[in-house]
């Protein structure tokens, strides 16, 4: 839920909830020191979706008297997690595939079964909005009890101008009905739809025209998968120019299965982040640092395709901003949980648990351009999680989903 | 709770539960096929603690007609998880140690700030009966409501007398008062006791005298941390000795960090499970296949540990009998659930999603000696696992816990 049509928190009374005896909050304020801005022993108010005051516990005014108060009983508070990049509405069920897969099937094995991208196609343009509000609200449940209280999600199953229209339709209502913020990207662009696989040119002519005019006011974002497998680095070029004309900004997924160059075409055109960048070289690095483009890591992905994994230690320390996403997708990774993400990005990537949980935050809201979430401080959304564990290492430290935790979405507890 | 307390259903009416309409019932049972003894389209009957009547939901017979009836709508059922090795009953918290190993801090440097396996022995030490029983009762309670019906716990975070003593005695409450099976195992051997680095052999008598003689009575099996790190193969040897004395069976810990000859060991002497024998030779393995010795893989720890995950698929191939579990510790595993091993046993270790599953059920009741559960037949302990999915393929597919269940504990609804 976006917002737009809650209650004017000017009209009348504002309600307000405390969380006091927070072991350890998170803020991720520069203000308070470190990489995650920790205050000990810490009290957080919020009034109707927003921040009001954060402080310690022993600091808080003595007339504070809100309509609910949690106290967290030293328990550690860490931002909502903002999930940057993810396919999680679609309909159909690809197990099968992976199964094959874990066996030692090969691509071209798997496709002459019916799997592969084209068989989510298909039942997403089968499916009716109905249907998959119905089989993606499940998934986008799943999320926001995880603790995510922001996801993105693209478009990109249905590669014809109805069905992709229709996914964004499903993502709108999906927001509207759920407590969770839902940010839509337009991704007609996720390889050449299977009617044009002999005239790609005409496949982006429909993308970067009739299918962009109809979808553009409901997308805020234009991606490209930019690879050997799907669209060129001139291609990308092309649709991302006409989508910035359209008024999306842009969101690439580049050098996943090789290095193609579209981590330096994300850094050249400014795009808002670079996702995967797995093949990336270090120029590619020094040029996403310089162009202030957040780097999007999948390991999931990695995870499930038994792939190396995102050296998510090398790109931070290349001076890249970076985030980690889940990627939810039915083929490559289906998680839907930020906790597995922090815990693979720690314990596969390299980050510290204090940096995975960052990027897992305030990198998440800068990949999607949002300065209001991410940062637990007065004035931002009332976005968060309460642990039930004394420190934020516990996400990583404890990486199957069974640490248990209570969720705050715009001040309210979910 | 292991039932004895339980009212006699011979006494007056058996409260029976059906399930119906299950997409694909795992068995385990091989007179329906494969190694998962699947049947589709399935129904089970159960009266109070047991598994009475399985088949197919249309051979149901008409007149059956029980207290509470379930639509599975095609979801799938498995037998419910047998976690056949952890440490999960402990006290204090070691997150920190494991954040300053992620940044590569070394054993040394981790020993030093006071951390390493005797951290848990001092908090353990320390913490009363009931400190133990509430620390663990959370952990406990995660393992269920992920699927798992019986746990193997060990003692071995005391390793003076009296909190070995009080640890087992933890593990005896936690199962009296909650719906899991838990089955103790004295690991008194799991390292030479602080006090005694200067004098193992005194230590040993104290764990195969008096130690043994006060806890035996609580104890199912007897363990031995047989590696260069703790005890070695002619310890472990005298060690299990003196537990067979004393009526306990053996299960070894062996060839976890090298290859130190315990799986020979376990083989030659029969135990009934080897666990861990990530360095077990190929002739090791011929000899655990030969003795009927159960393999018990625990993946979770490679993946805590960044190093080379059980070759699960090797062990299997070799005729082994495999197993997996959590090794649920606060050390080298916080994992609690299952569901999570599934999915490394087949992306790390190279099962099939069905010879994962049938790992985590069947493998785990046989490395324990259990011939009443891990199987869906007539007479079996109705233990079973409700997934919100219309296969068990699922379970590894999508790895990080989001997968919801529903849990059936001897015939009840958890």
């Amino acid at each position: 839920m976006t917002g737009s049509d809650r209650p004017d928190p000017t009209e009348g009374h504002c309600p307000s909830m405390l969380i006091t005896h927070i072991g350890e909050l998170v803020t991720n304020d520069p203000g308070h020191g470190g990489v995650l801005g920790i205050i000990e022993d810490a009290a957080v108010l919020m009034c109707d979706e927003k921040v009001t005051w954060v402080g310690t516990t022993a600091d808080l005014p003595a007339d504070t008297d809100p309509d609910k108060h949690i106290d967290a009983g030293g328990a550690a508070v860490v931002p909502g997690f903002v999930d940057a990049h993810t396919h999680a509405v679609f309909a159909g069920d690809r197990a099968e595939e992976f199964a094959m897969r874990m066996a030692g099937a090969s691509y071209e094995d798997i496709l002459s079964s019916g799997g592969g991208i084209y068989s989510t196609v298909r039942s997403t343009r089968d499916a009716s909005l109905t249907d998959l509000v119905s089989a993606s609200l499940t998934r986008i449940d799943h999320m926001l009890v995880s603790g995510t209280t922001t996801a993105e999600v693209k478009s990109g199953y249905g590669l014809d101008v109805e069905t992709e229209a229709r996914m964004l339709e499903a993502i709108a209502v999906i927001d509207d009905v759920a407590p969770i913020d839902l940010i839509p990207t337009f991704l007609g662009a996720h390889v050449v739809a299977p009617e044009f696989l002999d005239a790609r040119d005409d496949y982006i002519e429909l993308v970067t025209g009739p299918m962009l005019e109809r979808v553009a006011s409901f997308a805020g974002f234009i991606d490209v998968f930019c690879d050997d497998a799907a669209f060129t680095v001139e291609e990308t070029r092309r649709i991302v120019e006409a989508g910035r004309a359209a008024g999306l900004a842009a969101r690439l997924h580049v050098d996943q299965l090789s290095r193609s160059g579209g981590t330096a075409l994300a850094a050249e055109i400014g795009a808002l982040s670079a996702d995967h960048v797995d093949h990336a070289t270090d120029e590619d690095l020094a040029a996403l640092a310089d162009a202030g483009t957040v780097a999007v890591l999948l390991p999931g992905v990695s995870y499930a395709m038994r792939s190396a994994p995102p050296d998510a230690r090398r790109v931070w320390d290349a001076g890249v901003t970076v985030a980690i996403a889940t990627d939810c997708n039915p083929g490559t990774a289906y998680v839907e949980t930020m906790p597995f993400v922090i815990s693979l990005a720690v314990v596969t990537g390299g980050l510290t648990p204090g940096e995975a949980v960052w990027a897992a935050t305030k990198g998440g809201a800068l990949a999607l351009g949002l300065t209001d979430r991410g940062v637990i401080a007065p004035g931002m959304l009332a976005d968060m999680v309460i642990l039930d564990a004394p420190s934020h290492t516990h996400i990583a430290y404890r990486p199957d989903g069974a640490l248990p935790i209570e969720v705050v979405k715009r001040g309210m507890l979910v």
